[in-house]
């Protein structure tokens, strides 16, 4: 995958040289390059200014935006924008990133930028209902949580599995040694060695989660019988406290 | 504001040094320390060991975490553990922790973590419906929406009124320098000079905006008189196509 970003500030964009990200890199899974558009401004340097009709800050320009995409080489690239107002970013969203093959990433700073530069994009994504002071880290979550779905980038493929959401609930508990922690132990299904017992608790675990903190996600989902039955005695449980 | 951070990737908060957060903690106004919690490891660096009850993956071990947030001195922190099935994070949370005069993460890493670090934590918080290879982006991406809502973080403190979401309301398109880019005029409107006609248009492009998009956000806002007025008149324009 090809991925170019737009930003006035490259040397934030570190973290992703570290970890999976860094080592996708040096596999060559992933190509990126980081592009500040501050070179590309036609009068010295000249990338923000005041909006008009008046208000506070100061908005991005049109033109370097323009101009520095026009340079990057590509075919059909996803072109995103980051923005509050956007599409929420979601692990679903994700997934169909990961299919891409050129992503192009423009990062805002300032207070906003010019409304034309949105006629070159072909996402306004957005990473949540909060204001950041730019959209570097924005970028750098949606490329971290998309990469790592990209064959090969985490070692087994396996490991999406068992990811909270890939499943559609929350994830089970889950613990490591010691058996006793100061006091708090394991519980004894996960010690008995019983496999179709620990996989039925760990189910149990998880829906019952999913429907104490996240029932929206049970609305869409479609239940395996095994569920439904779970599900039946948690809530005729709750029903008869 | 008092932050600290365990990490077992310090390195990768460089991000933090730069732009609004970097000149925070110049001007004193937040003091972020990060903590590697390998070095407080028990038993030679061992900070991660295989799930009780068999599974994919390696699981963070209590211990490290348990004696490295002892270490912190501290009155009466925040303590967030970043967890994809945790509280959503928003601009009303991002308020809520701009309060505190102590937050401490705990970024995992590696595929979850023994359950029992939960009793420690005063906070499961979720940047969002997708998995991250770890929980440092998501850290870096709270405390920045959080620090700029701390007084005097940012320049002026009007800056915060037209944000996204303070309003309640998706944000007006904004224009700036030329009037004429590439054949895309600015409105009318906004080079007519007229302040409340101005005014006028942006607060209903905002709600319509909003309403196409969002109409979440308008459910619990108490509206204006003006603001239902513009809403009707918007809502009979669809009606009446």
């Amino acid at each position: 995958m090809k991925i170019d970003v737009l930003t006035l500030f490259p040397e934030m964009f570190s973290p992703v040289e570290h970890s999976i990200l860094g080592k996708a890199q040096e596999k060559g899974l992933i190509d990126i390059t980081y592009h500040n558009f501050r070179e590309n401004a036609e009068k010295s340097r000249h990338v923000d200014d005041e909006p008009y009709g008046g208000g506070q800050g100061m908005l991005l320009r049109a033109q370097p935006i323009f101009d520095t995409i026009k340079k990057i080489p590509s075919k059909s690239p996803r072109i995103l924008l980051l923005d509050p107002a956007g599409r929420k970013f979601d692990q679903s969203y994700a997934e169909e990133l990961a299919q891409q093959e050129e992503l192009i990433f423009i990062c805002g700073h300032y207070e906003g930028y010019d409304e034309r530069i949105k006629s070159l994009v072909t996402d306004e994504i957005s990473l949540g209902d909060f204001v950041l002071t730019g959209g570097e880290l924005a970028a750098m979550t949606i490329i971290d949580a998309t990469v790592r779905l990209i064959p090969d980038v985490i070692g087994k493929e396996v490991s999406h599995q068992d990811d909270s959401f890939s499943s559609g609930l929350l994830e089970y508990p889950q613990y490591t040694r010691p058996y006793n922690f100061r006091g708090m132990m394991v519980p004894d299904v996960l010690m008995s060695g019983h496999h179709e017992n620990i996989r039925l608790w760990r189910l149990e675990q998880s829906l019952r989660k999913t429907l104490e903190r996240r029932p929206d996600l049970l609305k869409d989902r479609s239940m395996t019988e095994e569920e439904e039955k779970i599900l039946n005695k948690i809530q005729a449980e709750s029903e008869s406290k």
